[in-house]
């Protein structure tokens, strides 16, 4: 029988996904990963290197995700609401991106692929700055702020959810204020961005 | 000679943030708090109880430095302005009390002292929902989404400081990006008030 290579890969990076987001970088080992996907570390190590590439593989393929599942389709008003509006969606949807991010964060070091993701995000600054040229967007808005703003509006409520909890008084499993939540995002999202 | 008992406490206490800002309440131990102090391990445990303990202890002395440093002393748009500008300056001032939100919400274990902090954040819905009333803010803004989008624009530049380099091409250390951000977090605290 032929080995499952590609089964083999998707459960070590499936482990290596839950590890690290529950416990970040530093908080798990080769050996955790390696037993919670049931395959023998060797394997682990074959296939994916050292446990930092292995991190780098891990982010970068969340954020590959992200980016096909929240695209940023023009950028009038109605586009900018509707980015904040799915990226709040997709972060609710799945936490361990913004763990991941989180603890990339905490740790202090390089961010993994700076280059590529540097690209990612300019390529909407610059979207937003030929809107703003356009009149569609308001000019006097720092285009790269606003980007980083939308980001944070959408992520902030599964950052740090008992902040949440503690001013809405309900909790992120509340159906009605996860609406509402979102609602508010996408409201905010354009308000920020809207010509005056 | 008497024992310095005030200092003594200060000084464990001063490495118990330390630690804890740096690697959370799961990452340090007792131990390596008391040796930071340089004081007996056993000294830490009859000022401050348990880990537990002194990480509660820790986290609201923290917010009550916030509190205090960041009073909202209106509810019309110059306080709301003032008030995202002030939070601002204080986490990029004080990165370790954002770190310590980001180790609690990572944790996912129950918020400490929530009670207390849920009647400080009250206050402030309180105060926003009379300013709707009197027609200071628009009213068909969630007032307690308001206080926790404020404290998102201020905070997160410090949660993912490396997005933020990635997004604006600068770092924190960069006086003007600095003073940038903040003109940035004052004027989009107002625009999500404002009425229309």
């Amino acid at each position: 029988m032929a080995w499952d290579t590609e089964g083999t890969r998707r459960r070590l990076k499936e482990a290596a996904t839950a590890e690290f987001a529950e416990r970040g970088l530093d908080g798990t080992t080769m050996t955790r990963i390696a037993t919670r996907a049931g395959i023998n570390k060797e394997r682990l190590y074959s296939y994916y290197g050292d446990k930092n590439a292995l991190w780098e593989v891990v982010l970068a393929d969340e954020l590959d995700r992200l980016a096909s599942a929240v695209a940023l389709t023009g950028a009038g008003l109605d586009d900018i609401g509707d980015f904040a509006g799915a990226t709040y969606d997709y972060h609710a949807a799945h936490p361990e991106l913004g763990r991941l991010l989180q603890w990339e964060g905490l740790t202090r070091g390089p961010a993994a692929r700076m280059a590529e993701r540097s690209a990612h995000y300019r390529d909407k600054v610059d979207r937003f700055t030929q809107a703003q040229r356009a009149g569609r967007l308001d000019p006097g808005v720092d285009p790269a702020h606003l980007v980083f703003a939308l980001i944070a509006l959408a992520a902030w409520w599964q950052t740090v959810p008992q902040l949440a909890e503690m001013i809405t008084g309900a909790g992120p499993d509340d159906p009605t204020e996860r609406a509402r939540r979102r609602t508010f995002v996408v409201e905010a999202a354009r308000r920020l961005a809207a010509p005056r």
